[in-house]
């Protein structure tokens, strides 16, 4: 069932490129020995670097690109300016046909407006919103969106929920993805107009959608449900609020175990355990954010990702564009916008 | 400096009323022997529980009050059939002069209407604050409105601001606590239109604030500023969300520590410095939510905390009721509201 897959990759974006982007893309061949990469960014950087994995012979190309965008380019800076660059050149290969999907650990704005304004919008999508996949209790949890718009309105959000659905369907293997809308307290009298709205849409919505209605914050990490969703501001608070929560805790609990002898001997003797707690929290093993909505799969990876990280985004990428998801979400789409009047 | 202090506290509500409420104002009054409390409850039932802690004796005078206000009562139930309970005649004794404040671990909604009700608006502020007292890297942080109202405009966000230094004063210790508006992003172009309106109120005010400007949700554990000022929306989100992450990773770190023998030994000789951080994310450490901007101090204890819980929201209360917060809220309220246009 897995077909040859083509992955567009911008070597040249993130914090340690390209040693880290060549590094996670050989991670990734190794996992997926069908796949094809094209490595976009300096050939002249780049070639040595590749020769030197034999690994890769054969399995990789490099698209020559001069240009970089940088991580202090404002997004119009880079549409402007962005053409000649890796990051332009990679997520162009998907409009192109040349490749199934794209990755960038380079500047999220720029990935956002480059990918917008190359892929385009998904017809019936006015505002495509940004992915999370949030560790929780039972697993992970999609929220979005988590930062590409700044408010939504109950329409706004009825098509968040109908992508989510679909990309939760995509990437975290759950056939029927459960639904859940960000609110603040669990009555129905509660919260915003947007979302109150949103709620009675998605109620009495013709979708097939497994919808639970609202949930509170608490219910993110609790993994409540398989997707969250909220305006961009609400979930961009949240997820950065939930980063520095771990981060804090992480710090305290560093600070504990080296606060005595016994505590550090403790620590010693713990460490399998808190290796695993390690893992579990950290960025490298979720990473990977979409902007979904588009009319192809542009994935950003974290700048400060190691080759897993990037490997993981890879990944992604890769399930994404194996996946029916931007069909389901048409269909959805396609669904609430017509079918809904129809019935009357 | 201390005045003699006379506390209101409300012995019915909480998950444990009375005996914990009792043993909570034992506590209390052991470390603050010049005070005076009211206890407000059935008599009949809290006349022996009181006469059973001789420490007790001369330092609390139990005021009957038949009624309680139960956990599933709205608040609109409360306001109607709440005037014979023990929480309204708790705040009431604020109202009539009797006590210098108020503390209940009651129906958090049925005490919020009943305290704006009795207490009423403080002048200039058209919407009260609900607080918290985040725990982060180097201390407290006060976040302000976590839900007493669903959105804010800018000028309310500008009282919050007010209200939330003023508090921090009073309860941090800190003389010029610094003071931060919730935003995704720390460009000046992101964000709400609300929030870029209140910066800009901020920025340019006539108020010896120390404000810093946008910070972002990991800023608040990173304890960036000692005030965090947000609407009442996004702030019950990233606190319920934060909640969750500390829970989340808390269950983690127990199933860590019990996945091997080595690191159930490892736990057993690291438990002083786990005891450390269990105390540091204890909801009884950091007890205490209240509604600013009313005519007296009405302190929310959580329902569930145990007796030192309970006390920590009863020297809360006291330390408000002592300081000058509502005199500096009401002189920086009308320096906005009057001297701004007279400025010119």
């Amino acid at each position: 069932m897995q077909r040859n897959l083509t992955l567009s990759i911008d070597a040249m974006g993130g914090d340690a490129a390209p040693g880290v982007t060549i590094d996670g893309t050989a991670e990734f061949l190794a996992g997926r020995p069908d796949a094809h990469v094209l490595l976009h960014g300096d050939e002249a950087l780049l070639a040595p670097l590749v020769a030197a994995k034999p690994e890769l012979a054969g399995k990789v190309t490099i698209v020559h690109a001069a240009e970089k965008i940088t991580s202090d380019m404002k997004p119009s800076q880079a549409l402007r300016r962005g053409k000649g660059s890796s990051m332009w050149s990679a997520v162009e290969a998907v409009k192109d046909g040349q490749a199934d999907a794209s990755v960038s650990a380079g500047n999220t704005g720029a990935l956002m407006a480059i990918s917008m304004l190359v892929l385009r919008k998904m017809e019936g999508v006015h505002r495509p919103a940004m992915t999370a996949l949030w560790p929780t209790l039972r697993g992970r949890t999609v929220v979005l969106d988590v930062g590409a718009n700044v408010d939504a309105d109950a329409e706004q959000l009825v098509t968040f929920a109908i992508m989510g659905e679909a990309f939760a369907r995509a990437t975290l293997g759950v056939e029927r993805p459960s639904v859940g809308l960000l609110n603040i307290g669990s009555e129905e009298m509660k919260g915003h107009e947007e979302v109150r709205e949103a709620h009675d849409l998605l109620r009495n919505s013709p979708l097939k959608m497994d919808y639970r209605g609202f949930i509170e914050g608490d219910d993110i990490s609790g993994g409540a449900v398989d997707v969250v969703v909220t305006d961009g501001f609400t979930g961009n608070v949240a997820l950065k609020t939930g980063e520095g929560v771990a981060r804090m805790l992480a710090s305290r609990m560093r600070e504990a175990f080296t606060s005595s002898l016994s505590s550090k001997m403790g620590a010693a003797l713990a460490m399998s355990g808190l290796k695993r707690l390690k893992d579990f929290m950290d960025p490298s093993n979720v990473n990977g954010g979409v902007l979904i909505g588009l009319g192809g799969v542009s994935v950003k990876s974290h700048g400060s990702a190691d080759a897993r990280g990037f490997a993981r985004a890879c990944e992604l990428a890769a399930d994404l564009a194996l996946s029916d998801f931007r069909t389901e979400i048409a269909t959805n789409l396609a669904r609430v916008g017509t079918s809904a009047p129809a019935a009357e």
